[in-house]
């Protein structure tokens, strides 16, 4: 039966496709989109059409963007002596809510994983080391992910972006604002320890 | 931030109008899309619409189908003396999985709920009624969600369909195979008592 209605059976497979979205809400989500009106299906795949051919990465800090540059490299108001080095455009978004980073931003699209073959040369590595080539650039601030392959990353970055004279910083660990002390992990305690500040 | 890549926010938009999907999970899919080799990204584009398009009702039974009739309809194998009613197309597959049931099926597209402005006239009822005209059919058998709404449906349609000298029947009530009486509700239990069969 299932295979009968073609049309069908190739949109659930397409939905199957999308990370965290089993057989079962595949073929959900396809009768969900049978069921809506014929422009709303259209709207749909335009934007999908739309964004995948508009949407590229920024010639600087390798943000997505849909002009040249992203709206970070185009603003007048940042400060241009420190660059913040993320994993991906999402935690550009994450640093930018906390409105109190005016930096720049470098996004690496991923982080070193020997494991699963993603080293160095994958990432928008060169593209971070070309940004020291005019010297304005003063800090640094590695902020990707608190994971093996974050830190592995930010240490091989510092090392390499060292010798070119600018400060390396790497994010603050503590206990998250807001948790209880009692159910935080040893490691996370103790790394809050390690960074007590002076009240 | 969120807002400035405009196609991307349009086509997290999008996805976040699918049942289940929410702002987050609509952005990492929307990510993930702007990842996709744009052929793919085009081939998905392109079987939404084309589903949209070409996947229909059949004229006989309102299953869903991509030509006049449905495969059921179409089959010369099929016992034309038996209807089953089933709320979606999804209830048609469940039942054909079963390799039990060798008759008709008639898809309802949903199920009569006033809290929710859902009466029958927009249901497929009267593509149902005109299918007794002939006087083919002997036996309905009604196969609509053990719900509260699924047995108003069914009661209501019986009611309709018995004054026509048609058999109407409902599926039988019981503990599911494989499940635990323990953990059986009292409701379903109670009428798998009362539906007791002799060994």
């Amino acid at each position: 039966m299932e295979q009968q209605i073609a049309p069908l059976a190739r949109l659930a497979e397409q939905f199957g496709k999308l990370p965290g979205i089993g057989r079962k809400s595949a073929q959900r989500l396809a009768y969900f989109t049978l069921n809506m009106p014929p422009e709303e299906a259209k709207a749909f795949a335009d934007a999908i059409v739309n964004a995948r051919n508009t949407v590229r990465r920024c010639d600087v800090c390798c943000d997505l963007t849909d002009h040249e540059l992203c709206a970070v490299c185009r603003g007048a108001k940042r400060d241009g002596t420190m660059i913040c080095v993320v994993e991906d455009s999402r935690d550009v978004m994450a640093i930018e809510r906390t409105r109190e980073y005016k930096g720049l931003y470098h996004v690496l699209h991923g982080v070193i994983s020997p494991l699963n073959g993603i080293g160095p040369e994958v990432l928008c590595v060169k593209e971070l080391l070309r940004r020291f080539e005019d010297g304005l650039v003063r800090e640094v601030i590695m902020a990707t992910n608190p994971t093996v392959e974050g830190e592995a990353t930010a240490m091989y970055l510092s090392r390499l972006l060292k010798p070119l004279g600018v400060t390396v910083s790497r994010l603050a660990y503590g206990v998250p604002v807001g948790a209880d002390l009692e159910y935080a992990d040893e490691v996370t305690l103790a790394r809050a320890l390690e960074g007590r500040r002076a009240l």
